[in-house]
């Protein structure tokens, strides 16, 4: 009896000792991590490169085909295990001419910001001229009637709420406005849709985004005001419910054209078979640099890799980094991402995405799994939390990753700081000095630390 | 023994279902305060008019009396209870002219920003010029010897820790060279000082901040380069170590004058006698407009107050928001605070500051109180965490509240996230435009609900 006790208990004390080990050998590692990226990181020189040496990059344009290179070669100047190209068709939308935006109230002409939404079509060439429906939601522009939209543009002025304290639930709250306003708008005989931008706050930066034409409906010029413009153009409709508001825009959709996921892969040491993607995406809107949209989220994948290399650190699981192509208007590099992988029967365990910006982290969404991966990834709080990325809960992947679902991939979001994202989104503002270079880097090793955790415990 | 367990369940569900109610009343009444904080808060105007309409605040300043006017008149409109000022007798350093900073290498005049360290004499007038040495730490310069360091300016070159998570500890591992550099130059025979700025990045803004003169050692000129200016110093001197560098300063200190401190009241409703503190300082440095240090967390203090009343929360203890003068370089007014509580009899249970810049709430760190209070703190988590307040742990009040900490009163320091701070921080750059509102405005919401549960438990 003596004996069989002493022995248990150096059985729990090994244990114990092992499992303190592998403790200090994770937190060592992590803090590897970040003593590398804040020390000497990698991740504002990237972005620094693909936002002011490139510029703006929506699929189809020469930034695109631009970005596609430069995210190539950077990644074979790495020493990686393999690099490459995905062929990909995208959208090719193009804005034209810088738009107009008149409020005409009686003699009174007052020029507002206004961009064109992605995927509209253009006005006649000398704009359009209407009066001004305003409403705050699809079902009160149903209510008024058709009689009395018809001819009209259609005013969307529902606001962000801005008392949600994650700004992506009050985007989303709000984002039916931009995606489907002109449908709605369509049907009720509007000839033109004009929204108030989805932004955080109040200023002068027109936000531009996607919108889709339903089949089907007659399709009608879609624009978004700046949220100043919006609030003035409320204001003024109320002293003057018959004021007259102009727009013009010369948008076009020209045909599809190719373009590319960038890939690039450290080959697992252990189980080279199954994969690990951490990701953003590479296309931007045209308004700016796509700085945190996702300039940042490139920045900090790219990062990723070559911290795992730098630091020497081999991964059980194989990795990949994809610079995902068409994000912003088709989601088409997703798409075709999933389809090979599907295709080439590989086997996709987790997928990381950054598009949230490149702000203070704070933790990760998780997408999909069982109970039990979560509370494995949630089991990892104690090591993370140390660098402020204790918030592990369910949550949104990502875009680009989210066709991997399916497959049984289990997504993981990199959850930034939200407060500031929204006031640069898909706007003129959103450039590279408005990006923190601290905050950048640490995202990446966040990231970096995330994925190292989940390659070692799955 | 049938109805005994009646009861005794009866007992237990009440319990439960009270302690249910209150904490969904708790709740309701923290999501009130983001509310009415992000969707009609002051606090971002408050901080307008600081910063903007009065600006720059040092102790004895113009900009520092019309604060203390302005503070007292904001909260006599607010209808409290009770508005008073404290007399507070402050220092009074003026900076006099710019300064001038140039490094002499061969024919070579290079001009780099510089700043005097608030507390320091004046150069003569014609400015000093003397080779430099360039050392790390206090036992860097101690090594040398004293015949080495004659005649000398001293440089201390070592950088903020950038591998610290949260900068306050990197500005604490590099302070001494500010503060005490002056003295341990002099001590070896210097003839004056030039410190690397304490910042967290790479740029053209020299921090100032005050430094203490030791007794006993002969007073030299003490000054702050910017970081971007310190690299290429240190990087000139690898070239050419007889390189001179030269600075003139006209700084002084003028003869101490009476301030104030602006205190308002909120009487309590159960214990009246118990005072609980919320406050941040009004002073600032003189290079721009403070505001993050410490704009934001006066505007925060008085937005408290205005969320109380305006959401008619009738606290139990005696609410007290307090303006302090003087933090920046003396203190006076935390000092003069305890001493009046003290001579007053008062008790002053709890006092939080916010001295920490206007971004994303973290947090609160704890200084003082017993095991228990902080277990009992640290149980708000369930209700703060959903609004990103997840740290609660031991950390410093404030600089302001300290002087009460021998009163036997928990100080309770309000945590934003630190990644921006150390950019703004003492420089040119602190300025209102560098304000995120939102985070601004959540921080203000943060110490009210952190305020409501202390009063309504403790």
């Amino acid at each position: 009896m003596r004996k069989q006790t002493t022995f248990i208990t150096t059985i729990i004390l090994l244990t114990l000792s092992l499992s303190g080990f592998s403790q200090d050998n994770d937190s060592t590692t992590i803090r590897k991590f970040f003593n590398e990226a804040l020390g000497k990181g990698q991740s504002y020189e990237y972005l620094r490169q693909l936002t002011t040496q490139i510029g703006a990059r929506l699929s189809g344009s020469e930034g695109a085909a631009k970005a596609v290179v430069w995210g190539k070669s950077l990644l074979e100047s790495g020493g990686y295990d393999r690099v490459f190209l995905q062929d990909v068709i995208v959208p090719h939308w193009v804005r034209g001419k810088k738009e107009e935006g008149y409020i005409l109230n009686g003699k009174l002409k007052t020029s507002v910001p206004l961009v064109a939404l992605g995927g509209s079509i253009a006005t006649p060439a000398k704009g359009i001229t209407a009066e001004v429906i305003e409403v705050k939601s699809f079902q009160e522009l149903r209510d008024l009637g058709k009689e009395k939209c018809t001819g009209k543009i259609i005013f969307f002025n529902r606001p962000m709420d801005p008392t949600k304290i994650n700004t992506f639930e009050a985007y989303g709250g709000a984002g039916d406005q931009r995606r489907s306003g002109a449908n709605e708008a369509s049907k009720m005989g509007a000839i033109g849709v004009i929204i108030r931008s989805l932004s955080s706050t109040e200023n002068d930066f027109p936000h531009t985004g996607s919108m889709l034409y339903a089949t089907g409906v007659p399709l009608i010029p879609a624009a978004a005001l700046s949220t100043r413009a919006a609030t003035l153009l409320s204001k003024t409709l109320k002293e003057n419910p018959n004021l007259k508001f102009y727009f013009r825009q010369s948008c076009e959709s020209l045909p599809d054209v190719p373009s590319h996921n960038v890939v690039a892969e450290i080959k697992g040491s252990e189980k080279p078979e199954e994969i690990i993607v951490v990701g953003g995406h590479l296309d931007s809107w045209d308004l700016a640099q796509g700085a945190h949209d996702d300039g940042t989220g490139i920045a900090q994948s790219l990062e990723v890799f070559r911290l795992f290399k730098t630091l020497g650190i081999r991964p059980k699981h194989t990795l990949r980094v994809v610079l995902f192509m068409n994000e912003e208007n088709g989601n088409r590099g997703g798409i075709k991402y999933a389809d090979l992988a599907k295709a080439n029967n590989e086997k996709h365990i987790f997928a990381m995405e950054s598009d949230e910006g490149g702000f203070t982290p704070r933790g990760f969404g998780i997408q999909g799994g069982s109970p039990e991966v979560k509370l494995k990834l949630q089991s990892f709080r104690d090591l993370l939390s140390p660098y402020g990325l204790g918030d592990i809960d369910k949550g949104s992947g990502g875009v680009d990753i989210g066709p991997l679902a399916p497959q049984g991939t289990v997504l993981v979001g990199f959850k930034p700081d939200s407060q500031r994202y929204f006031e640069y989104h898909h706007t003129a503002n959103d450039r590279f000095e408005n990006v923190n270079q601290r905050e950048l880097e640490m995202g990446a090793a966040s990231m970096a630390a995330m994925i190292y955790l989940i390659d070692k415990n799955f």
